[in-house]
C-alpha cells in the first residue's frame, strides 16, 4: 500500500533533553512539501557532532528533537517542484546543503552555501518554519536538516544528493559526513601533495580519513597525534607513518611551516585559538574545513564511484553494526572511543 | 686609491639606545670575511620595522647598533669564496636571505631560509660572531644583516642579489622591503585572482603596494581600510576602489570568507590573535607573510625587470627625498604619518 501524500507512522531515536538517553518511540512523519522530499532511512551512523549536539547545555531549547546527520536511503516519496528525485533513488542526506544557484555556491572558496547551511534556524524547516515529525500531535525538532535517527524523514530539496544505487547503502553512509569531511581536508582544503610531511592531531574517524586522503595524495609522512595509545592498531590500517602521544613528551610537537586545518566542531564553545600574529609569518597557514569543503550535490556522486573503483578504504571505519534498537549503546561506543563508526541498521533493505 | 681589503673610515647612522635619536659619524668598516661582501650603500629607504626596533625597549641590549634594511648600493669587495659578485654589481640587500640550498629554499611554501633567516642570532655577523663595525675599536652591532644607515655596510652572500644595473638605485631601493612585501602578499601569499574582493588594513607602503599587486591581478574591488582619512588620496593612485574609517562605523566590518593574510612586524609585542576555532570553517583563512614569500636571490631580479617594463608602480611611493644627513627627519616623517616612503641619498653615484 502506498505511503506517498499519507502520514507515516514509524519508529524514530527521540531525545527529551541535553546528554538524555534516546528514546526509540513511535512518530508521524508528514509528507513532503514543495521542494522537499521524504526519505526511508536504511542506515545511520554516528558521529561525534551528533553526540556534541546532543549534550550541548547551552544552546537553544530544541526538545524533543531527532539527532542524526551522517546516513544513506532510499527516496519515498517527492513533494512538489521536486523534478530530479523519484521514488526508490538511493541517496545521502547533506547537512552542508548546496543549492548550485548562490554565491558561496558558484565560489570555488567555500561551500557554505547561502540558503542550506548547518547553521540556518536550526530545528524547523525553512519553507513554513514548522517540523514535519511530531507525536501525537506535538512537534518534534530537527537537526542540521537531516534527523536520520528515523526510520523516515524530511529533507529540503539542496540537502540530499542522489548517489549510485549499486553503491553499498551499509558503508556509503559514512560519507555522508566524517569520511568525507577526512579526505575532503586532505584534498581540497590543505591540499596535501606527493612527499609532503602531514601530523593529524586526534585519530578518531575524520583524523583517519584525513591519513586515507594523505596516503593516496602521496604524503611521504603521515604522523598520528592521540593521547590513547590503543589508536594506533587501526591507524595502521590507513597510512599512519608515525605515532605520537604528546602526554609521553615535554615539549610542544609542533613547529615548522605548513597549513593547519581544523576540522569540524568543537566541543568546548569556551576554547579559543590564541597566538601572537607573528606566529603566522613565515609560511604558516590556519584555517578549517566543514564537511571536507566538498560541495554535496555535485561532489558526493563523484565520490561514491571513487568507492566503487575502490579508490580509498570505506568498509574499514566501520568497526561495529547494530540493530537500530540499539543506538544507545553506540553512543557508548563512540564516548568511551571503542568505536569508529557504528552503522545502525534503521530499515529493512 | 682602491679600498679594497682596507677598513674603510665612512658615515653612519648609529643608534646608542631605544628610541633615541640618531647619530651621524665616522665609523670603521672591515673587509668582507669569506663568503660577505661589502656594499657602498646608494639609497637607504626607511621602513615601519626600522622604527619598530629602533623603538623596542624589551629585546636585547644591541646597543650601539646600524639600524637600516631597505636600501640599494654598489658591490665595493668581496671576501674570499665569492664568485657570484664582483665590485661595480648593483645590488639589492635582503634581510630575508636566501641560500638556495636548505630544506626551506627548495620548498615552494616558505621563504624563510634556515641560513640566512631575519632571527638569526641578531646584530653579529654568523661566520665568527663578530661585528664588522666599529667606532674608535668598540663594536656597532649589525641589525638584520643588512645595517643599510651606513655608507658602507658589510652582508653574508645569502643577504645579497645582484640586479640589473640600468635599474634607478633611487627607486629599486624600495623593492628591498616594504613594496615587494605588499606585491607578494598579494600574489604570492593571498594569490589574488580575477574579479576578487580585496580589503587593506592600513593604508601605508605595504597596503598600497598590496592595492598596487591586487590590481594589476585584476581584483574587483579593493576596499582601503584606514583610521586616516588622509589616507584617501594617495590610495587612489593605488587603484583602491572604496574607502572606509572603521572609527566612522558602529558595527566590526569583517565578515564572509577569505583569506587573511598578516604582512610584517606588529609593534607591540603583547597582542595575541584571539577567536573561537568554529570562525575558521566555512573557508576562512588566516596566514601571513613575511617579504611578501619572495625568495630573494631568486625573484628579485625578476621583480626589477617587470618594474623596468612599468608592469607596476614604484616611483609613486616616492614621497620624500632627504639627503643622509637629515635621517632624523625621515624618522619623524614616517612616524607622523606624513610619508610613504622617504629615500635618503647615502653615497655620491
Amino acid at each position: 500500500m502506498s505511503t506517498i501524500g499519507k502520514v507515516i507512522t514509524c519508529k524514530a531515536a527521540v531525545t527529551y533533553g541535553p546528554g538524555e538517553p534516546l528514546v526509540i518511540e513511535e512518530i508521524q512523519v508528514e509528507p513532503p512539501q514543495a521542494l522537499e522530499i521524504r526519505v526511508k532511512i536504511t542506515h545511520t551512523s554516528l558521529c561525534h557532532s551528533d553526540i556534541h549536539f546532543w549534550e550541548l547545555k547551552d544552546g537553544p531549547i530544541l526538545f524533543p528533537r531527532i539527532f542524526g546527520h551522517e546516513a544513506s536511503g532510499i527516496v519515498e516519496s517527492v513533494g512538489e517542484l521536486v523534478t530530479d528525485f523519484q521514488p526508490g533513488d538511493h541517496v545521502l542526506p547533506l547537512f552542508m546543503g548546496e543549492c548550485t544557484k548562490c554565491k558561496n555556491c558558484k565560489s570555488r572558496k567555500t561551500n557554505a552555501c547561502e540558503n542550506y547551511s548547518p547553521s540556518g534556524r536550526p530545528g524547523l524547516m525553512s519553507s513554513d518554519q514548522r517540523t514535519r515529525f511530531s507525536k501525537d500531535g506535538k512537534p518534534i525538532f530537527h537537526f542540521l536538516g537531516t534527523s536520520t535517527f528515523s526510520e523516515y524523514t524530511v529533507v529540503e530539496h539542496g540537502r540530499l544528493v542522489k548517489v549510485n544505487p549499486l553503491a553499498p547503502l551499509d558503508k556509503i553512509c559514512l560519507l555522508s559526513c566524517g569520511v568525507s569531511t577526512g579526505l575532503g581536508a586532505t584534498w581540497n582544503t590543505a591540499k596535501v601533495e606527493a612527499g609532503s610531511s602531514v601530523a593529524i592531531f586526534g585519530l578518531g574517524t575524520v583524523g583517519l580519513a584525513v591519513a586515507e586522503g594523505a596516503r593516496i595524495a602521496g604524503a611521504s609522512k603521515i604522523i598520528g597525534v592521540d593521547l590513547n595509545n590503543e589508536k594506533l592498531g587501526k591507524a595502521k590500517t590507513f597510512g599512519i607513518t608515525d605515532f605520537l602521544n604528546p602526554s609521553e613528551y615535554d615539549k610542544p610537537i609542533s613547529q615548522g611551516y605548513g597549513v593547519c586545518v581544523l576540522c569540524g566542531v568543537v566541543t568546548d564553545s569556551t576554547s579559543v585559538f590564541s597566538r601572537h600574529p607573528v606566529y603566522f609569518l613565515g609560511g604558516r597557514s590556519l584555517t578549517g574545513t566543514l564537511f571536507g569543503n566538498f560541495k554535496g550535490v555535485t561532489q558526493l556522486p563523484n565520490l561514491v564511484e571513487k568507492y566503487m573503483h575502490k579508490e580509498f578504504q570505506l568498509d574499514e571505519f566501520v568497526t561495529h553494526e547494530l540493530p537500530f534498537s540499539e543506538i544507545n549503546e553506540a553512543f557508548r561506543l563512540l564516548l568511551d572511543g571503542k568505536s569508529l563508526r557504528c552503522v545502525l541498521h534503521v530499515g529493512n533493505t
